[in-house]
């Protein structure tokens, strides 16, 4: 199935689950819909922080991106299998499509996930524990912050976590480090890495699941997209408006391909 | 005066001073020259964390950038009123020109610097207390860390620190952020958050000058294009080869406008 293909079944609702798996090679993108007032200074977050928000494009309206990681038939309100609903901070629904909320009102910015580095770590024989356990990735909010943007101010810095031996430690850095548009490299190690980011204890991640940590094995933390999320989540609870963003798991599949988001722009 | 005409007076040595002042309204560069071996490493560093290394462009070759910010005649030897050499981390010279340093095994890196900002500033009557003392600004070395890249692990944030009245800080924020490419608005400010960036005392800063903190203002902190030279120059006491530089104050004038660096690329 094309990623084309693929977006027209979500977008008839015969597709409404996860996307882990879909179109195997391609690149998918998480969605953050937020009101037109705040889209620049969310815009600018992102710039400033690459890493943990890496923007791979935004709309310029309801069927049109501003770069060409989408190059056929396109609907931002229909073509992901599950969006989510927010106001004041809160979840307060989930929909198949945001054709009624969608509106000239709002901008949508479409980020780099972690699908792509975690399928170049398995092919390399390093598949990630939370693949191998079927989990969701543990995440934590750190003491680190984003650089300031507008509205944003001291938002954390939002990391995932993967154990691996310290002797992998440098391959994996070169395998992830090239995924420059979907977090790079980790960045930090080890449980020194741990206490200067200010992660108090690893058994009880802030999102996603816990996961075991061998002996003989270091926490190793990367940029993690929940980062704008939290971001945009924690000023949307001082407007009125809604935002929005993909169901968790469930993302944009694009034209592109994972290999092509090394090196975007 | 043009740039191209002010570079003709670098390149002929008779221009061998700073450039505080030069062609008002066009762009300056600070200049960072790494061994070929290090220029990926060094070019994503500047990618990951793009608010302290704000890069520009790069050389191809000593007289091709790969991005239009010089559109006349330029050579990276020459162009620079005075250079710097560093070797094993150390200053070991102040040079004219480097043609006799410069070789095909090395790469060029051009960044964004703060005059662009502070121009602003003055034509806001915000004019930074350091451009009315004639000092250099202050600057610090934090606990906050960059995002590593490969060479580049755990190298600190840099910030300049400029005081400010409370009430102003608003309208600072607003001037300087829509510097993108030349550090951009502030990242942090107050005594809390001195505090946050881990800064000890105001009165002792790392580099450049100390200033004076009225009783009705707090300091303001940016990022700081010292940032890179610092990681460059901790890196480069691991190897043999010479690495190279603006000297300080003496940048690179560009045919862009100070305007134009405002949404680069």
């Amino acid at each position: 199935m094309t990623p084309q293909e693929f977006r027209v079944n979500c977008r008839s609702e015969s597709f409404t689950s996860h996307t882990s798996g879909i179109c195997p090679g391609y690149a998918q993108a998480n969605l953050i819909v937020v009101p037109k007032r705040l889209a620049t200074d969310f815009e600018n977050l992102c710039l400033r922080n690459p890493v943990p928000c890496p923007l791979l494009a935004k709309t310029i309206n309801e069927t049109t991106l501003d770069k060409p990681i989408i190059n056929h038939d396109f609907n931002i309100t229909t073509d992901i299998p599950k969006y989510t609903i927010y106001r004041h901070g809160n979840l307060i629904g989930e929909k198949l499509n945001i054709k009624q909320e969608w509106s000239q009102d709002y901008v949508g910015f479409l980020l780099g996930c972690s699908f792509s580095f975690e399928n170049a770590l398995i092919q390399n024989g390093l598949t990630p524990r939370n693949v191998i356990t079927g989990t969701n990735v543990s995440m934590y909010t750190t003491t680190k912050l984003l650089d300031n943007s507008g509205v944003f101010v001291h938002c954390p810095y939002v990391v995932s976590m993967r154990p691996y031996r310290p002797k992998d430690v440098e391959k994996i850095r070169q395998i992830t480090g090239e995924f420059l548009k979907t977090h790079g490299e980790p960045i930090d190690w080890g449980f020194d890495g741990m206490e200067r980011l200010g992660i108090k204890d690893l058994s009880k991640p802030d999102f996603g699941d816990p996961v075991d940590i061998e002996d003989d094995e270091i926490p190793v933390f990367w940029g993690c997209g929940v980062t704008p999320q939290a971001a945009v989540l924690s000023v949307g609870a001082k407007y009125d408006e809604i935002f929005m963003g993909h169901a968790p798991g469930h993302m944009l599949v694009l034209d592109i391909t994972e290999q092509e988001t090394k090196r975007l722009f």
